[in-house]
């Protein structure tokens, strides 16, 4: 047997699974808590400034001018992740993709929301270049961009990151939002997200935050309590076409997000999603990108890992109630 | 707003919620480790013999002949769930169905493959009983029947027991199955687990373990490493119709795969979970019962949750050689 990633199917399900026994001896430096700040842990972080040589070279970096790549000198890297998932050399069966891991800032923070607005503008104007980049490979389908914050949302290093995994299929929780989204077009002919927005807009209930562009909503039928989506107002198919200023007003609405989390539910563990086209997918009627930002509030059991279905002890409405109260002004 | 559960669904991709606060008070008796075994636990135990008072009145059990209900005498029984996700009173817009808690065993047993095999079969046949019961229900559509074990796959109370979860809906992941096993049957005009199970038995690398009924396979692509699904050799579509000849094989089945998984695993929490067709399907000529036994082995993180997509790193032909060598000859 090979030890090369391998990617598989459910034939009942369609589900994938990318088997990828490499990937165990992947170090883990985080217990059970949300992960916490301190001089100890920066020492031996791999992903500070001066750390370089710890990760793979970079594909992408923003830089002081003059700065040599792989060394110190930069504001973000994007390097290909150490233990991937799948891998760049097509072979037969294996699991062809790339797993990138988008290191936010040279120094050891831990909290996202402790960025600068400007800086989580950086981060997220480079997942925009990263979604550009892998569209010129035809063989990839789609850049799955997450997030993962504190050891029970499964992050392995605390110093703040993302990752992209560009795959060659559609991974099927984003394909059942694309068919879903499909139906309703044909049946409504409208975007289900478009109406969300203004349904969400009109009731007010649900909504945590609005700017000009963006609205923060607590999910009507969520997964985990005080899971919050953020979406563009306006119809946007393709994260991609998000513009610096946008993307600057999306990093302060995450930010006082993120804080009022914080403040309501204790600091959990949370992981995000970009959800976004397909690559080259162009620009589709039916779809609208957003932000799934989902706190892990509880310990899925048999119920939601078995059947799909999700029991939240706090009801959505009161969970934004609870998240405007504590929203910073700005 | 009110306290009372509450289905919900989400417009996008159908996927079930139930919102349901009353549940937040329930009381939480483990930590993260696997539960352990002690006389300390079994005093406080609300599922021990002698602490009938502590759950609602038994809605089924077997007992001695002339003990009373709700008193000592038992050797299972099955109690609405004290903190229901659900509730059996139907109201507009409330979540209508049966949430209820089968205790397997009037002992303080933790470890569900300490259970005889004979009193195994007794609460696989008590399953059958409340499938049979439920189904008399015009209002229920499906049950979902599934095993916590540890704190890490969602338990809250140690005593080993078994949750029965009856919906007015066929939830979400069963009606993919459901519709992954008809579209398979539309094109090859034959049952996709018939065909898993034939495959399977023909190349070997994935069984665990097989008997005149029964196959124990390490899953093709799936969600945890170790992950094993328990089918019936012969089409079978509802589980109701289990024998208690072939219920007291599973029992011997599970037992063995069961303790073979903690050898190699390092007894890792896990769920299992009943997938049978809904209430009163008939004989779908397309669906085939099965149990998914699925431990913790990882934490999923950003791509299993926010995309559906799942990385293992054990693959399951090594998963099920390793199982093979560790399985108990009877």
């Amino acid at each position: 047997m090979s030890d090369e990633p391998e990617l598989r199917r459910d034939p009942v399900t369609g589900r994938w699974a990318v088997v990828a026994p490499a990937r165990a001896a992947r170090p883990h430096e985080l217990g059970d808590a949300r992960p916490r700040c301190g001089p100890a842990a920066a020492l031996a972080c791999p992903f500070c400034e001066g750390a370089e040589h710890d990760t793979p070279h970079e594909v992408y970096a923003l830089r002081a001018a003059g700065s040599a790549p792989n060394g110190p000198g930069w504001r973000l890297r994007v390097v290909p992740n150490k233990f991937p998932a799948l891998q760049t050399l097509a072979k037969p069966q294996a699991a062809y993709g790339c797993a990138e891991v988008l290191i936010d800032c040279p120094e050891h923070v831990e909290n996202p929301a402790d960025l600068s607005d400007a800086h989580q503008r950086d981060v997220l104007c480079a997942y925009r270049a990263r979604l550009a980049a892998h569209a010129a490979d035809p063989r990839l389908a789609h850049v799955a961009v997450f997030k993962n914050v504190g050891a029970e949302a499964g992050a392995s290093i605390a110093h703040t990151h993302s990752q992209l995994i560009a795959l060659p299929v559609v991974p099927g929780l984003l394909q059942a939002e694309l068919s879903g989204a499909e139906a309703h077009f044909a049946r409504a002919g409208h975007c289900v997200f478009c109406e969300l927005v203004e349904r969400e807009r009109t009731d007010g209930t649900r909504v945590v935050a609005e700017t000009a562009y963006f609205v923060a909503v607590a999910a009507y039928a969520p997964r985990f309590a005080y899971e919050v989506w953020l979406l563009p107002k306006e119809h946007a198919p393709c994260y991609e076409a998000i513009a610096d200023g946008a993307a600057l007003e999306l990093a302060g609405l995450m930010r006082r997000v993120l804080r009022a989390l914080d403040a309501v539910a204790g600091a959990p563990a949370y992981n995000w999603f970009l959800h976004t086209s397909p690559l080259r997918a162009g620009d589709l009627p039916h779809y609208h990108w957003h932000i799934e930002l989902m706190p892990r509030t509880a310990r899925p059991a048999g119920l939601e890992w078995g059947f799909g279905a999700h029991i939240v002890t706090v009801a959505p409405e009161r969970a934004a109630s609870a998240l405007r109260a504590a929203l910073p002004a700005q």
